[in-house]
């Protein structure tokens, strides 16, 4: 585990990130800690951290495949994957295909709602600010991006949604909606980030038909339904079913 | 009193609206109830009704002076107004100049400080929902207004910025923020309408520093600073330096 040794460079609320002997690589360490509502919710499950990882790393490898340019090297270990280092862009970039979550308490639109196009939601990443809802004007005060960059988060991002939605398709699963984070590497390109996992995607069991039995994703740990690493451990069988194990970084 | 004779159309938390003789036109009665959070926190204030109604009618004639379509026709008694009947759009739609209130507790910028440019905020006025903030994306899905309509709306709303600015200023008044609401005549024409008043506008008065002594608006009630009517009546006064008293109708 050389990648294991370096100093720790940010603690999460599910992840740790260090330094490697590369300047421009880190270890991402994936966490059990499972938090909802803005960490005032937190638990600690077992193998959750190894669910999001293996799950991510498929993700990443799936997506990069197709040409969606992400931070993902490769796996360091069971819970831990190596990545670029980026300078993390600190916005929520979420694309909502059916409504669910905090959308449904802030629109007049029901649970379950395919709505009639991917909703592209920004939010402004502060736990402070309980990471507030941002609209364009707002983004703009923020300067957090420049034009162009806001353009290509979008066009990532709906991209990453086209081809979710159809690789979880295959596997029976609805994917609702999810969060993306990017960042920027040493070269100035922007680089889709963070995990992308049962933590971060609303994920729908079309094999069953109950609307709380088909739940795979962190909303059963929000609405205390149970069964979270099971629905996680079911969300990875499918993912491995038509996925090779990713690959061990060097 | 012909105009308050007619069967009631809306009871809102500040505002009672009236059927009249003519089908194109209503009583608009302005309460003393002030609410605020929701209607979370409500009393009731001498005369706030009558300043309220006051000012709205001064700052709806010189607006309309200025060529504003507003929904305003004269005043009926000193509490209430006659105006336009229209089918309200349900949107506020937010001007602010300076940092203040709920945008502070939403974006990293602290109380006072002054935008780069006038920013405009949309919300989905729906009590039960919390008035929402909308992006633009989300105000597409809502489907309340066309693309054409929803030009108008931002076009009027920072006219009205400008002559208000302007206005307020001359009275040594700094115009923070506010809060307008649009709706459509029966020839189908987009109106300002509801009020225009401390109730939906900040306000801070330029000949004094302390910043909670300053406040001449609802603040003073939110923030349990006491003297609201006072504050109320030293707007009034002021407006009424430089306007006309306001017309009655017919």
């Amino acid at each position: 585990m050389t990648y294991n040794s370096g100093e720790l460079l940010y603690e999460g609320k599910a992840k740790r990130i260090f330094k490697t002997d590369h300047v421009d690589e880190v270890l991402v360490e994936f966490k059990n800690d499972t938090t909802a509502f803005n960490a005032v919710k937190r638990v600690q499950l077992d193998e959750k951290g190894l669910m999001n990882c293996q799950i991510s790393a498929c993700l990443f490898e799936v997506l990069g495949d197709q040409g969606v340019p992400n931070h993902y090297l490769g796996l360091a270990s069971d819970v831990s994957m190596v990545a670029q280092r980026v300078k993390v862009i600190p916005l929520e970039v979420v694309i909502r295909n059916i409504a669910a979550g905090s959308f449904c308490k802030q629109m007049p639109i029901a649970l379950g709602t395919e709505l009639p196009s991917p909703l592209l939601d920004l939010y402004y990443k502060d736990d402070s600010l309980a990471d507030p809802l941002l609209s364009e004007a707002r983004l703009e005060i923020l300067d957090l991006v420049t034009f162009e960059q806001r353009s290509q988060l979008s066009k990532i991002a709906l991209q990453v949604n086209s081809i979710l939605s159809s690789f979880f398709s295959q596997l029976d699963l609805t994917l609702v909606d999810f969060k993306l984070e990017f960042g920027i590497n040493s070269s100035g390109k922007i680089l889709l980030a963070d995990e992308i996992s049962p933590d971060t995607c609303r994920l729908w069991d079309q094999r069953i038909e109950d609307p709380q039995d088909r739940i795979l994703d962190k909303d059963r740990f929000r609405q205390n339904l149970g069964g979270v690493v099971d629905a996680y451990r079911e969300v990875l069988k499918r993912v491995h079913s038509v996925c090779a194990k990713p690959r061990f970084y060097k």
